[in-house]
């Protein structure tokens, strides 16, 4: 299997595992499965949703119709990096291509600066675990200083439809978002006429 | 409600009814319903799937993951029509804009040609079904000489993946063929920043 057939299989896989029943236990360890597979190749990720532009990019891959996961490309060009954000449900991320860095953000008292917590280097077929329990606020940055780097972000919701934070580096003061995506359509998975 | 959003609501309610276990009965009466509500205004459909080209196109709008349901638009150019074919599966025909005509073809005994039967018109707004068991194999054309005509359909399967048939207009022979899609990429229904 190559191509996008592989993003299928992952989709179809995940789909599953939802209808299945499955909570964030079950989706953090057979999903991340799921997710080691499908970063072990770099063969698969059409180009559209490769690019790099002037901010980062978060093109949606693929949106579970009850919305109750969905699938990102994150791409970062060199020196590119989130705000300190939240997400608020579960989430896997597998590095597909270069490196990113994540940084945990603890928040303090309010008017109080984030402190910076753990710092996890991806690395590409490596996947990352996180839970709103245990780990939500960080910022994430490009790791190659002269490449783009490129992850694929499964959450456990429509994360672009997602009302969540970011917060003032300064402050800690939390403000209210939607991210959306970047990307009018999405690749189609299910032209299986090629064979 | 307008926009892509439109499409998004139909996606959802086909979604619950196959989730609910929905057989082709349920399908053809509340998916039908569904339909209607999506082909009552014209304001939805993004240009890049309601482009006609050298011949017919077939845009994948959205498939269910689990292959269940698919949703395609069709697009007839001006004197533009289907080979004799057949489906297998259920399906819904709203017509969107222009009108166009389909055509039921009897199979006879083997080397003589298909004979035309029932012949059915189908305006904006309307809906058609069809079920395997009654109606399966036809010819759609564009019913209006000088414009493009848009219907959307949803069938009860991935049904540019199913192996079907097209039938030789003078013998009746079958030929097996898997239709794909004429598109990479599909609308993307789940950004909800906009508002
Ligand atoms: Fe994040
Ligand atoms: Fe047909
Ligand atoms: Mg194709």
């Amino acid at each position: 299997m190559a191509g996008i057939a592989r993003l299928r299989d992952f989709v179809q896989g995940m789909t599953r595992l939802a209808d299945a029943g499955a909570g964030e236990a079950a989706f953090l360890s057979e999903g991340a499965a799921l997710l080691e597979d499908l970063v072990a190749r770099d063969d698969w990720l059409p180009p559209a949703f490769a690019a790099a532009g002037p901010g980062y990019r978060q093109y949606l891959l693929h949106c579970d119709p009850a919305e109750r996961f969905s699938v990102v490309s994150f791409v970062w060009g060199p020196g590119q990096r989130t705000p300190i954000h939240d997400h608020l449900v579960w989430g896997l991320v597998g590095q597909l291509r270069g490196e990113e860095l994540s940084t945990e953000y603890v928040l303090g008292p309010p008017g109080t600066p984030p402190r910076p917590g753990r710092r996890d280097r991806l690395r590409p077929g490596e996947v990352a675990k996180v839970s709103a329990a245990t780990y939500d606020v960080h910022v994430v940055e490009n790791a190659v200083p002269d490449a783009p780097s490129i992850s694929i972000h499964c959450y456990g919701a429509n994360i672009g439809a997602l009302r969540r934070h970011v917060f003032d580096p300064e402050t800690g003061e939390a403000r209210g978002f939607i991210s959306g995506y970047t990307n009018d359509v999405i690749p189609n998975l299910w032209d299986r006429s090629g064979g």
